[in-house]
């Protein structure tokens, strides 16, 4: 565990000369030094203070591809560069996700527009953590042949996270319920969207650029198994929210009391007699803990519980085949893919 | 005119296939249908209805730089692509920015934001703006040796464009007064930052990489035109939102009433008396009508109108001696730097 410490630890390092970057490029305009202060300020808040485990998990991609226990330094800081791509992406996400779903708290302190004097000039700082993205990759990237792809990748996924968003926000309006709108289809997009292709994916395709093991097939193996994968965790993640230790997870959920389009929400409209679906209709997403009770018990008579267990049996079986029968012939490696798996399954937190 | 309003139209009918690609990703997706009439909605909504200046200037420059009155319909659809491109780009920031100043209308009609169902839903949107652009040039330029500086030059230009913002917003807060902050450097850097590169040097550049007039040279020569003409051009706008005829503006200035740190406000700061900074001081950004007849008796007592038709003749005289000096020798035409002034000395709207 101290060695999983000073891992992180090394990589959270590797953010303070890339913000010196970033700040470097204010400077060389001359803005005023209160701004370059805010910027910081705003960099260091939202990169910084989450788990770290997408940025992390390009420099485990790299070393598996490339069989290397050490990194040169020079090899440690390009990995690094896209890690940290991944967790400026997230901090966009997180800044913008936290205004429009209203939310009160991230990473254990207040959502970045909450702090004061912020307000709405965080959706102005969220575009500037995505900017400093290909900031970053112009800088550390632009002689590879490689680097218009990094950029594309970036790019496609943006755009598949926004259209997760979309379909989340629409689908699911915390002010207004409409179970009728929801489905395990819709669930499924969301998931994969929102969650599954910068999470799980863009890690591993990028590390695969940066390798050279990056030929179309390989790819595209990567992505068949990492998007299920993505899939199988939001969906472990929606079934902690209800049935999860919060003593573990740090929070104690409230997917029923918000609204959310949850696997389990889901599952029970599909599962739910005429009666049962009328106590999900009347009690789902009201902010009240007497309602968010009766949807509860409603679970518990459908017996979610074990349904996902099942659920999460069939999909970890699928998601090992899918792995065993990976082609290492071109230099992608089956590990790739069980090192994200061995992480996940069983997980409490 | 007639002619000008077909040019108009022919740009606007040119929206419709690239609305067209965009939609088929999602379609190709398979997200509901829903969510691609709410994308489609958003792009219409926040794409078209302006004055469509910045994007009509890709291919009138492309024009002038190819000496060519008459596009081939491919040339015409690649110019179209990249001032689409600039149009979705300020859709980007407008809804945004609508947001981040609470404005209540944007073009005549209610901000996005402000449109039922949407709310800060509005936020992704912009987003998806903006991730359209990549897109487009992506199945639009992927194949020309200059798609990779298509791409770096709406990257730099937002991120300017976002510094611009940010100094923006720290400097004149709506609801903070405090003239010590505001100086006529702030104002010029907010101007250039914020509006100068996305709307003056950026579509000129576009249209030189097309044209193949893009040596680094060039692109300086252009810059170096085109930003001051864009300070220009927004000190022109300040000017008007106090003095212009609103009949010719389509709109009531609200500058003084909004704690804009706009150049009038800076000239007065920089000539007035103690007394007369009181008066600024304690009336300036407050939702007033008294308090606004006030800033504007001060304003004629420093005879600011004044102040701006000198400055507007120093800075015409400045813009028009560097457009003679331009090298014309590699293929950069001061025509293209021309007809942008003309477009903007003395204008009244």
């Amino acid at each position: 565990m101290a060695d999983k410490a000073a891992v992180k630890q090394k990589f959270i390092d590797s953010f303070d000369p890339l913000v010196e970057d970033l700040l470097a490029v204010l400077k060389q305009y001359n803005i005023s030094p209160e701004a370059t202060e805010w910027f910081k300020k705003s960099l260091y808040y939202n990169g910084v203070g989450g788990k770290l485990n997408r940025g992390l998990s390009v420099i485990d991609t790299y070393q598996i591809l490339t069989g290397k226990n050490e990194l040169t330094d020079e090899e440690y800081k390009k990995a690094a560069v896209l890690g940290w791509g991944i967790e400026l992406l997230q901090g966009f996400f997180l800044v913008s996700d936290d205004i429009m779903d209203a939310s009160k708290t991230r990473r254990g302190q207040p959502c970045w527009y909450l702090v004061p004097k912020v307000g709405m000039i965080a959706i102005n700082d969220a575009f500037m953590l995505e900017t400093a993205i290909y900031f970053l990759l112009k800088k550390y990237f632009r002689s590879e042949p490689y680097y218009i792809d990094l950029v594309e990748l970036f790019h496609d996924v943006t755009f598949q996270t926004e259209l997760g968003q979309l379909l989340d926000l629409i689908t699911a309006p915390e002010d207004e319920v409409d179970l009728s709108k929801f489905s395990l289809a819709k669930h499924s997009f969301i998931v994969i969207y929102k969650t599954a292709y910068y999470s799980f994916y863009l890690p591993v395709a990028l590390a695969m650029y940066m390798a050279g093991v990056s030929k179309p097939e390989d790819l595209k193996q990567a992505h068949d198994v990492l998007i299920p994968l993505g899939e199988y965790f939001q969906i472990q993640d929606d079934y902690l929210d209800c049935y999860g230790d919060p003593a573990f997870i740090g929070k104690i959920g409230t997917d029923i009391l918000d609204n959310k389009c949850s696997w389990l929400i889901n599952t029970a409209l599909k599962k739910a007699n005429p009666e049962q679906r009328k106590i999900l209709d009347e009690n789902y997403g009201q902010k009240n803990g007497a309602c968010e009770a009766k949807v509860k018990a409603v679970y518990n008579e459908l017996d979610l519980e074990n349904e996902y267990f099942k659920y999460e049996e069939d999909a970890v079986g699928r998601i090992k085949t899918l792995i065993d029968n990976v082609d290492e012939s071109r230099g992608f490696k089956k590990d790739v893919l069980s090192a994200f798996l061995a992480k996940i399954y069983k997980r409490q937190k």
